[in-house]
């Protein structure tokens, strides 16, 4: 007589959660090559072949738990309802600061590292960063961006990604990084808007004193 | 009666060159793991085994072919030996906007794409960009250098590389990129003086008129 084994039945959408959740954790310390689809439906109490029911293949796994670290920072660097064009772009440049600060390991594991070359993983994280561009953009007040605009606010974005991953609190704290790049933003937004006539009416005023 | 194979015998340096070639080549249209090792060694005209005298395991192949690229773009991304500071900075920024844009595709292919979560292939591009900093940094006239510089600089140097990529000619042209490059590069710097007393001595004049 065989003992039933107990195994927990999740509803689908759960399943899913739980199981990118296990990817968000393991990916940390491994590459994706090095992870075992064994290891993840071990962990989960599932059979291999269940796991495949949801995810039909290890590239598709590995895409979708990528999208979700991307989904979980497009949470964080969101802009407040209200409030002035400064005060919404600290919303979203803090809450994109402090995600990666906190997540850093998992952050470069997953964005920076994470793509092998696989042209998907790269348009995943892309689309994220091009989304973040359009926020600030949008709290910044501008409704027609021009190409340039958008170009230097994607080189402006990728300096606040690599100085959050970077950053030791003895270096700089959240506070100060947050400061200098919405500075540095402002600087770089009126460099632009003196090339073209009516630029974009982003004006940043320091917020000391 | 065998007809002799001609192989063309290469000193050892030539060979390993050639080897680090044909991989520059392939890796811009796949991903490291999509690369036979077999289709290197039949396109240099050599035996696997041959290739494996060279290269150890694939991984070290791979490393030797990223680390290529890191050079060639440390060739390019120098300071001229005369000039003033800006005259001096401006040549590492142009040389470094002017590789990453003719060779858009290489470079996103191994620098950005290519690490796949490979601990030593990352180590071999944060130390270029770390030289490429240290360049500036000193092209700057600044001789100790706080970690705030450092960080900022670090992470201006990943505006640089984004904008570089990004940049299509009818949306923003070399000099232009430049220009505004450099142009930040002082305003970033300032900033960062501002918070230390005595901070560096770089003051950028812009070019025009």
């Amino acid at each position: 007589m065989t003992v039933p084994t107990v195994r927990t039945r999740l509803a689908a959408e759960d399943r899913r959660r739980q199981l990118i959740g296990i990817g968000l954790r393991l990916l940390v310390n491994r590459p994706i090559h090095e992870l075992a689809i064994d290891e993840v439906a071990a962990e989960a109490g599932i059979s291999r072949g269940l796991l495949f029911h949801y995810f039909p293949t290890k590239r598709e796994y590995y895409i979708a738990v990528v999208r979700a670290a991307g989904n979980r920072l497009l949470l964080h660097a969101r802009a407040p309802d209200e409030g002035t064009t400064t005060e919404r772009v600290r919303g979203i440049v803090d809450g994109f600061v402090q995600f990666i600060q906190r997540r850093r390991g998992n952050y470069v594991a997953l964005v920076r590292a994470g793509a092998g070359g696989d042209e998907r993983v790269l348009e995943v994280f892309s689309s994220i960063r091009a989304r973040i561009a359009d926020r600030v953009i949008d709290a910044m007040g501008t409704t027609e961006p021009t190409p340039q605009l958008r170009l230097v606010v994607r080189g402006w974005l990728a300096m606040a990604e690599e100085i959050a991953v970077e950053a030791t609190p003895d270096v700089m704290q959240v506070d100060g990084i947050v400061d200098m790049l919405v500075d540095n933003l402002n600087k770089t937004v009126q460099q632009v808007a003196g090339w073209n006539e009516g630029g974009p009416q982003f004006v940043y005023t320091p917020p000391r004193d």
